[in-house]
């Protein structure tokens, strides 16, 4: 199901504006956000960010209108993983943008794959690093193609995911979440200014579930407990292996004991009544 | 003049798919190029460079209608300037692609804005760092948006371009430009692996005009003669202001040489009978 300036299709295919500069610029930025029970999961959050995000880089667009698009799909829907994409809009030829702008607004609602709720995920170092000298670092913008490539080559080589330091050498993020190291009770992530992207289920660790910022090396992670990534769709994920280590991430208390009080979250917002297993979510035993 | 997947359209406005990765996640490249007298000026080059990016990060797009759609804008429109955009295509959720993929081939002819051709401009530096440990500096992607915000930030400052350095701090780029440096009858641009795009006029005059690749840093580029931007609608720019400092590069008879040189270039490959002025095209007066 998608969502174009205020239009519900049930297809892909839109009349389009081809000067658009998301598409020719990368100009726009995105979110994605997990739909249950009709409701987005720290929906208050993501908008805020992506309004704060539009804001720094000057996209004038329709909040209402951004928030409708949420609202639209995610109670029409019930479940899904809903994505936002707003645009500078349509310009003429070059970098300078068209005067006043039309922000072009773009949701979609994808299907859940629930099998990868807390799924353990492996990870592969890149050489490519992220730019922490750029807002975009710090942005989840449309300007993905690192991550992309990132991504297919840990894909190749057999690994989930891809694991970028900064240009500092610092751990970062992985190409699709963040990255959590554990050393005992203490459960650590590296701080936004280091070049990542403030994802949301990292914000609730942060200021509800007793995580903390600090920057940290390839050494550090090295002698962690436990790695996790979370992100919207994978939640809260163990790393079993990073490179040629193997982690027991996925029998860590610390790490169980998140993933819990992060589902324990998700249910109480989205007033759902489901338990998780690997297998994905099934009605809760307890009910 | 617009053209999409084989299509020529009046208007920009097309059915296009919401789930185009180019538009989505930044995953495409895409060119820029000079069209007179209905010749693409260098236009074997730009799609050998096009298409060796492509194959670079695994777009499998149609190399003859990529073809296609420049010699079917450059000929009905004759002028003007022709960007091609080449997007992953459509595709599910998430950084994977689709298999098999099917790109988006995408070309828009635009007006020629002839004043802008080898226009003096101010360059201020941004912060922003170009990530030369990214294959995407040496791409022309669509990932643009260090460069939007980079020349937004300038132009607030009164300044027409943008200077980025890398991460290492060497000297890079403009925004939309690559950068040479004069020191006597040296002509000097940073090597590739600096984190530049190898630009086709930067081409043209490291292969036939005398100029070399060399790694420059700020000081070196304070003490040059002359300074100037190249690209496929400029041409050659000669820098007149960097910061506070003002630079006579426009009355340096190195870079006045290089100008008519690439202008006779494009005469010659364009078969076309003008001069160029400050104030655009007009009849050859040795014609």
């Amino acid at each position: 199901m998608f969502w174009l300036n205020g239009e519900i299709l049930e297809g892909p295919a839109a009349p389009f504006d081809l000067t658009d500069r998301g598409l020719l610029l990368g100009d726009g930025l995105f979110d994605t956000s997990l739909v249950l029970g009709g409701t987005i999961f720290r929906g208050k959050a993501h908008l805020d960010r992506l309004f704060e995000g539009l804001a720094r880089i000057g996209i004038e667009a329709d909040h209402d209108a951004i928030e409708r698009a949420a609202a639209d799909l995610s109670q029409r829907g019930e479940k899904g993983v809903l994505r936002i994409s707003v645009t500078r809009g349509p310009g003429p030829r070059g970098l300078r943008p068209a005067k006043p702008q039309l922000p072009t607004i773009l949701a979609s609602l994808a299907p859940l794959v629930e099998t990868l709720f807390f799924a353990p995920l492996s990870l592969s170092l890149t050489a490519i690093r992220r730019n922490e000298t750029s807002p975009i670092a710090r942005l989840k913008s449309v300007n993905y193609l690192d991550a992309v490539l990132a991504a297919g080559e840990a894909a190749t080589k057999g690994f989930d995911e891809a694991l970028f330091l900064n240009c500092a050498g610092k751990v970062c993020c992985a190409a699709a979440g963040n990255v959590f190291a554990v050393f005992g009770r203490d459960i650590v992530t590296p701080p936004v200014g280091d070049g990542i992207l403030p994802g949301i289920l990292r914000g609730l660790i942060l200021a509800e579930l007793g995580g903390r910022e600090a920057s940290l090396s390839l050494p550090d992670i090295g002698a962690a407990d436990a790695l996790f990534v979370t992100n919207s769709v994978r939640l809260v994920a163990p790393v079993t292996r990073i490179g040629d280590r193997t982690m027991d991430s996925a029998k860590s208390g610390v790490v169980a004991g998140l993933q819990q009080k992060v589902w324990q979250a998700i249910r109480a917002e989205c007033a759902i009544d489901l338990s998780f297993s690997a297998g994905g979510l099934r009605p809760n035993e307890r009910a």
